[in-house]
């Protein structure tokens, strides 16, 4: 049977963190979900459809990795989709207790899912989508946060 | 001599999370006063009033606990109620952090303050009152999260 | 092709905080070797073949799970076994800190290696073979840690 | 009714840290029992006579703490003193974790038990049993951490 | 070679916190630069003058102090000033985390930068800036977080 | 004025890690005094002798850094050395909780003293000596954790 996980996250950029957890994912799991949460009261640096336009031109040649927005809970769109499985990565003990909460408020939404966890690497543990959004906000080059091969610029 | 806590926090709204605390409260004080803090600036999900209601009716056969509202200091509240007391729950250690300089800073402003800290259970851990708000925002169903009897709905 | 994980420990005793990682595991692999690390110069509360036995006892029904003992590095055992995943329970951040820098040993040793971590549910988070050991040794009953249908006793 | 609060430690030796956590709790309870758990296989540097002594002197003027030694289970210890209040203080995160093991621990041994934190006060933070033991083993001076009053001297 | 460091941050306002961070810091540097990054979306409780103001009326006798404001990034501001240093106090586990990203950010855009991390002192632990703007909101006395001899409200 | 920092440690062995604290070092102060501590009673990997041999080997072109061996305490030391600044490096949330009160019991034995953090770089992070030591018994590879052109054999 076909393993699917739910990659769930604003991804307001897609950033070499998110890069490297999904690529962990894809040798664990058939398939890989991009899901990127739509919270359509906050304006971000990216449209939703610039944002799924930047992870898709990245996994243009790699068909295991989807990308669809959603709307509400994480809990329901995983049984909308028909999988147990949350992938998320974690960068230090922030993250450790948020992704705690985060598994025990989903299971008590849906208690059929299983969250799992991978390490991001050291090299990437400083990068997230808000300092990227920072860095730029203060004319700061983050194309060393990027995914190779991908132009923050035309996406913003 | 009979020993009174405020349990202070913003309870907006109240869980099971809070519930939790104040039973155990409820074994070492012979008084709970919940002191729901207001911050006239922030429109929060429950008018304070209905706040206020949603805890009375909870604890409407349990006359050791009392509500009240209140603006400014926390430790400016302990002075003016005569008790040194003050109770807090603790889930994680980014809490403990927090906890911790609060403690620090109350007791800067009321050398007098104790503050007393109890656990959450750990099946309450993931509970809090954002995670409530952002579940209903979703469409999602919190009823796990509150105390018995109380249905959400009749305070939003 | 089939995923096989080491679940690598000590496991002196396997506890119900162990099953609930391996439950959850067997969801998302084909195979979970549970792999007993010996360390010679400890003497441990049970000795390697009962720990094998306990285990054993506990899956004699599930023939996806399967016991080994090994000495050495874990990351050579993967090497042997030709697997590239090493499965994890997380229940605090004292755990997460530990674990963090078990990755990036094993990754330095084996750079093959992914590191997959799973929650220990909430329940679960306060048992360790160690608190097993110190409660026996003071003469106090841990049934409740142990999986339903292992008597600990008969394995000491 | 009288509130009575167990405070568990090895007290090898009883430092201000402890000190601070018992004032504190003085105005909580009625009363607090220093148990000191005894562990027959290891040396200390104060014998459990002569912890007992230390403390003892040390309230010769405050007929509400009292002093014990135990061996076993706390929990156990609480059933058979009849009171459910353990007292323990907190330091940093480090402890948060190890305190809410073992009130998860406590309490699957005894359901009655509710563990009462309180906080170090700032100034003793660092102060902990085993860094006086090795100030001592360097020849340093503890006396500053140490309750006023106390020669540690008199007792090792 | 005289050494230079940089010392960035908010100030909104300047508390004992900081001043014990650069106490600390202008015994190891020749210079410390308190480095007052603008947000010019944000408005604050002191104006970026009254924040220069407050910081040069302190220091004015201690040449070794100077004060400037910037805008864009910390990383832009060290290459201009032509000095490696970044100072930094740290109070509890959650800075630790969020030192550690601004430190390989930071790496990540000038690695040149080296980033000195001095620890608060535990009685100003509790104190940053933002618990003296809520207290002031809520009509309480900061004094005792204020460097002597500052009068905080000359410069709201 | 000559700056000079005290770097203590048991260095059994001393590994790229602590190499990449002592290089920040030696931007910051004139010299770096190596200060392996003593623990008679504790036999280690490497005699104290060798611990000295392999740091003079490294450093054997930087004058700057000096090696010693001590017996008690660091704070002593310091004194007799005539230096205030402790060099210090810090790999994670644990590693924090520590080094605080080390520095908190250091300035209760010698108020004089500062110390100074530097961070780990995040791809030494999860080297420690006792990985080191480890990874030897259970005859693994360590060179990649060694600082280049230390053979750890020689020393053994």
């Amino acid at each position: 049977m076909k393993k699917t996980a739910i990659f769930p996250g604003s991804f307001d950029p897609y950033t070499m963190g998110h890069k490297s957890v999904v690529d962990q994912g894809l040798s664990l799991f058939d398939r890989v979900i991009v899901a990127i949460g739509i919270n359509v009261e906050k304006r971000g640096l990216l449209t939703p459809e610039n944002r799924v336009a930047l992870i898709r031109d990245l996994y243009h040649d790699e068909p295991r990795v989807e990308v669809i927005t959603y709307e509400g809970l994480t809990a329901d769109l995983a049984r909308r989709l028909g999988t147990p499985f949350l992938l998320r990565g974690m960068r230090n003990t922030v993250d450790f207790e948020f992704e705690r909460n985060m598994m025990q408020l989903n299971q008590a939404l849906n208690p059929e899912l299983t969250t799992v966890l991978l390490f991001t690497p050291p090299e990437y543990v400083a990068i997230s989508s808000s300092s990227v959004r920072e860095i730029i906000a203060f004319g700061g080059d983050v194309s060393s946060f990027m995914p190779p091969g991908i132009d923050l610029k035309k996406y913003i």
